[in-house]
């Protein structure tokens, strides 16, 4: 506090003589938190893209307007500054200080990150957020992206999404044999499994290889998203649901030297806009996505289709088999997946009695 | 601005000779922003009660931290400072700045606020998410709460809560008749109307009521909670789900007068730490209720019952006659029902093909 005032003192080009003691004392706290701060945030979106951009550029905003201006955070669309996938490294050397994503881009530096995105047949938004936040999920977390100087918070949620996008009928699992669906990460690894052929194409030219035919299906988001890709214009069947990401989290990642050199109300404003972004986000998906798929089916005349039941435990199966493939070859994978595994079995015994009986609600 | 420096310079004690036109526009803004406020809050809860009051407690923490001591919020339990249901009032009359509680205590005000709680067979805390932050609802919750100077924001979330505790079984809706149940709120009104007898017991004294036969039923909360309060050495049976609060919304709520006394950061801090709240509370429930029901189960030998579909779909025919009622009978209500049931049409579609299904990846 000494030297604050000292520099505080010399900085307003005023001498000793002249400073009362009494407005010293006053007025050197508030100039010390005066110092102001300017932070780049790369994402792996396109820019200001719909819902997941845009909590980005809302975190941002409200991280300025929290602090009144001290933090000033840039959003960047992924390729703006860095690569799409570029943030994560970005973010840990440091050359930007913030980055917004999901978890399961990371995978190949840290295979235990997908835990902390999606896995198939894995939690849905508020098992995740249970477990993440009150269940010991962002201790583990944290210990995964330590090694590379990141510190990851959660910040938005897709919930459930869709089955993708098809242009033949899936009427047993041997109908993945020889279909080339454009599916990334896990649940392209069970895909494979499934006898399928899992291919990786950007954002920007999955509808042309859907529409010529170069790929069979797609995944994407969930109505609110996938109706602006126009994919109903590409493929036949909109199936549900989706299985291999029933409620996919968003991260906020900031670097360890960037977080350190924040004092702790700034530490504790940008930790709270992520909460709230996590919150936003999910109820954007929440309140959107129905509004999309009427649109896609009374005005697009999409054909909604639901994985028979013999198909979604024949991919379970197998989703198992990709996920225990995961633990035997990482450890940090092994001790999160126990981890995962453990709070899934307490959530399926809770949810046996609340969540699955409101689920029936509507039926009665 | 002006106006804010003069009143510096006079409570610095320094005569403008004295004072650099730059020290001046430096120190101003920073001086302004060292304004400091005390604030109270009064909670509906007992003082630091579990995971509600500490929801509660965290909030002033949280705003306190992100404000860096500019905004302090003094929590007070039920009856420290103002009765447990004074709290609306005092907010309302600006005798305090703050509450914590849920909307559906102030029914005996405006009847519509119960909407913003819970509703039988209504939301669950995800769609009550999604309805309040995304799809109008906060507008309308606003407008019920505007003739009382006194603005809500969403601050909490149970989950879906435990049915209640029954000494006899629930076979049918006629198990119903002459039975004598502590429910409050809707929940009551629909229990009334098939022949029990809804009562109102304060917390302190439902066990004993409950030991003594006095009543035959209480609801609570849910494991965690009911636990704590000992009802399994006082009732046989333990009945699910909650269909009368299915997702119950806890509120903050901040006097007109005071919200606009805040600058536009301490605005922001204060609304940001209430969507933090609402995501720490949820998951608070989510990942420890289920540890306490089991220990219900496995130590205390609680018989953990579902009601019969039968009897679900009897006490939703009763509830959409009690909701009915209130529509007809408050003008401000209708509004509200009208949007709250194109809400849950929406979600009960978008539901079938996401979360409903999720529910049944556990069986497969």
């Amino acid at each position: 506090m000494k030297k604050e005032r000292r520099q505080f003192i010399k900085k307003a080009g005023i001498g000793a003589a002249a400073v009362g003691a009494g407005l010293a004392t006053q007025v050197a706290p508030a100039f010390a938190k005066s110092k102001k701060f300017k932070w780049k945030m790369v994402t792996t979106w396109p820019p200001h893209f719909p819902m997941l951009g845009e909590g980005a550029d809302k975190l941002a905003q409200w991280v300025e307007e929290m602090s009144d201006g001290r933090l000033k955070i840039s959003v960047y669309g992924g390729g703006e500054l860095v690569p799409p996938l570029g943030g994560f490294d970005a973010v840990s050397q440091g050359t930007v200080q913030m980055g917004h994503g999901a978890a399961y881009y990371w995978a190949g530096k840290a295979p235990a990150a997908q835990f902390f995105a999606a896995v198939p047949f894995g939690f849905n938004a508020q098992s995740m957020n249970a477990w993440i936040l009150s269940g010991g999920g962002m201790k583990l977390w944290e210990e995964v992206y330590a090694p590379f100087n990141v510190k990851p918070f959660l910040a938005g949620n897709t919930g459930v999404q869709a089955g993708g996008w098809f242009n033949k009928e899936i009427n047993s699992i041997a109908d993945y044999k020889g279909l080339k669906m454009r599916i990334p990460g896990l649940g392209g690894k069970v895909v494979a499994k499934a006898g399928g052929n899992a291919v990786l194409v950007a954002g920007g030219e999955i509808y042309t290889n859907l529409d010529r035919g170069v790929i069979d299906a797609t995944e994407w988001v969930g109505p609110y998203h996938d109706k602006k890709m126009g994919f109903y214009k590409a493929a036949k069947y909109y199936y549900w649901p989706g299985w291999h990401e029933p409620g996919t989290a968003l991260e906020m990642i900031v670097g360890k030297k960037a977080w350190m050199s924040l004092p702790k109300d700034l530490q504790a404003i940008v930790e709270t806009a992520a909460y709230r972004s996590n919150m936003w986000m999910l109820s954007e998906f929440e309140a959107k996505n129905n509004a999309a798929l009427e649109e896609l089916v009374n005005k697009h005349h999409v054909q909604v289709k639901q994985f028979p039941k013999s198909v979604l435990k024949d991919l379970k199966k197998l989703s198992k088999q990709v996920l225990d493939e995961l633990a035997a070859k990482d450890p940090m994978s092994k001790k999160v997946y126990a981890h995962f595994l453990n709070f899934q079995k307490n959530m399926n015994a809770w949810n046996k009695l609340t969540e699955e009986q409101y689920q029936t609600f509507k039926y009665l």
